[in-house]
């Protein structure tokens, strides 16, 4: 358990700026950074395909700013990113699958649109601290589970290219320009303020509305493929204790719950804690791209050190969190795409 | 030594184009196409900082198609990539060290540019068969000398980065999409039609120019660090040899001569063949970014065995043969950038 009254001095009347932050992580953040005093701004391209929701800063929109922009545009980069202290630099094409549509959107976003920011910062604002959402996708297929970060990357997809190629260009800024950045490698992460609009990414999320709906949850195979799935409360702590840390600076963290759990398992506990809903088993589609990774646990020992911090929401917490969240504000979330 | 005569009749009536065909490589390599007999279109953006050179296809311009046009167009790419058998994709930012000062447009060419075509293939001329010039600087700093293709890759700067994931996306799109491209990683290569203008790549070719303006050539450091030199003419047998062979594709390849020799050593050789200038130490700059790789020699092993080919020129020809070029053509060559 991260004790986050010490962070919440630390970001007193800080300048932090949330790109994405109208989507699950960012928005989160960006509530409870409002909260710490923080002066937050959230830039957000409120792309149609992906999380962005302006319910997610309902009873904080008169606490914030909030400044419509992309991180494709230099422009506005360079805007934004002067007098900040902080910049969590969300903003992402999100999905795995929507990358091996359209590659060249998601090297738009994940690559070139975070080299805008390092270029800016190192120009404009090269005391700006920056913190990176890579992914557990850099890594490929693992050889060994729990995965640590010294494990080698064996991206398969455009996306995990590009997360991987803008992570190098973190630290590359970091050791040749003194630009202080946190490289997160993120598992799948779920929870309350997430979409619930298709399955293309948010997996959990998706499931929970359907169980919600009493529909049937369709794994494909026998779902014995082990993931990592982090709350968003948990990982909201790592990213508030990661800001606030100075040791943590310069380096490359998993950020999971450290704990495995099968797809199977995953569509079970959400048909169990939501109470209604069906798991059934189907082939896998010949027309899926099944770029299947293997099993995937996130070894946190390195998190768990230099941020005191430690992820504590079982799944069947999260998901619990989450349906009762949705009971009450469902409506906003569940428009399909 | 490989038998070109073989590749003629492969190559006859074929459709090649060359990216970046006005520069040393690309010029080379069209000119024996084209005696050959292949139909061969050069595409060149003649950015002015860069290799591309008419006087390169001196003899050869009413016997080959000229377009002017830039990778980095999207529009441009679908209209030449159009019924080609063979696309020579060499278009490239060629330094290192300019990828440390822009960043940006490093990408946009060596990563994105290739992404263009890549898509363009896959959409508009499926059963093209790409040839892909990336770079030993994908390793960075090696473990194992001479350094074969399993090596981990771990790049250090932007240059390498962009290398290295576009690398990344030729495999991708030949394993998911079925896109034959062969993928070499290139040495130091030097020889007739290079650039003579400036330091910033293609050091001995620079250091001819000097020693025939009797100059003195300055070495930085001892210039122990071992390097990996080829000759131009083995370098292009290497590549005809590869568009001409089925079991090439999707492969990833070492291209050098397979022999070290240092820094110094190959400055000394230089001066000793041309027979004036000379060579002399001096510190390092304080104000260089010196990202040094430690020493370097490719294994060569693969592509003798896949090719069947076999690098012959030793360092002292090829620098004689350069010299004899520029003593002839020189002035078309030395305008300072």
């Amino acid at each position: 358990m991260y004790d986050v009254s010490a962070a919440a001095g630390f970001y007193h009347q800080k300048n932090v700026t949330i790109t994405g932050g109208m989507g699950m992580i960012g928005s989160n953040l960006a509530r409870a950074l409002v909260d710490f005093g923080a002066k937050v701004t959230i830039v957000d391209a409120m792309l149609s395909q992906y999380g962005g929701n302006h319910f997610n800063i309902s009873g904080y929109e008169d606490r914030l700013t909030l400044l419509p922009a992309d991180i494709r545009d230099k422009a506005a980069v360079d805007n934004f990113i002067r007098d900040q202290h902080l910049l969590f630099n969300f903003a992402a094409q999100v999905s795995h699958n929507d990358s091996i549509e359209d590659p060249w959107s998601d090297a738009q976003i994940n690559y070139l649109g975070h080299l805008n920011v390092l270029e800016s910062a190192r120009l404009n604002n090269p005391d700006v601290r920056i913190i990176y959402s890579g992914s557990r996708l850099q890594y490929g297929k693992v050889t060994t589970v729990p995965t640590h970060e010294s494990h080698p990357l064996n991206p398969e997809t455009p996306y995990a290219f590009n997360k991987t190629v803008a992570e190098s260009m973190y630290r590359y800024y970091y050791r040749l320009h003194g630009i202080n950045s946190v490289m997160f490698r993120i598992t799948n992460p779920y929870g309350i303020r997430g979409q619930m609009k298709h399955s293309r990414y948010g997996i959990v999320n998706y499931f929970i509305r359907c169980a919600m709906q009493q529909e049937d949850i369709s794994v494909f195979g026998d779902g014995s493929q082990i993931r990592d799935y982090i709350y968003i409360d948990d990982l909201v702590e790592a990213l508030i204790a990661a800001g606030a840390s100075d040791s943590a600076q310069g380096q490359v963290m998993n950020l999971g719950s450290g704990r495995g759990t099968s797809f199977r398992e995953m569509a079970e506990t959400v048909v169990r804690v939501v109470g209604s809903g069906s798991v059934s088993s189907i082939p896998w589609p010949d027309s899926y791209i099944n770029v299947e990774t293997g099993d995937f646990i996130a070894d946190i020992t390195l998190a768990r050190e230099v941020l005191g911090w430690s992820p504590e929401t079982s799944l069947e917490d999260g998901i619990r969190r989450t349906l009762q969240f949705y009971q009450r504000y469902g409506e906003h979330y569940t428009e399909r795409a």
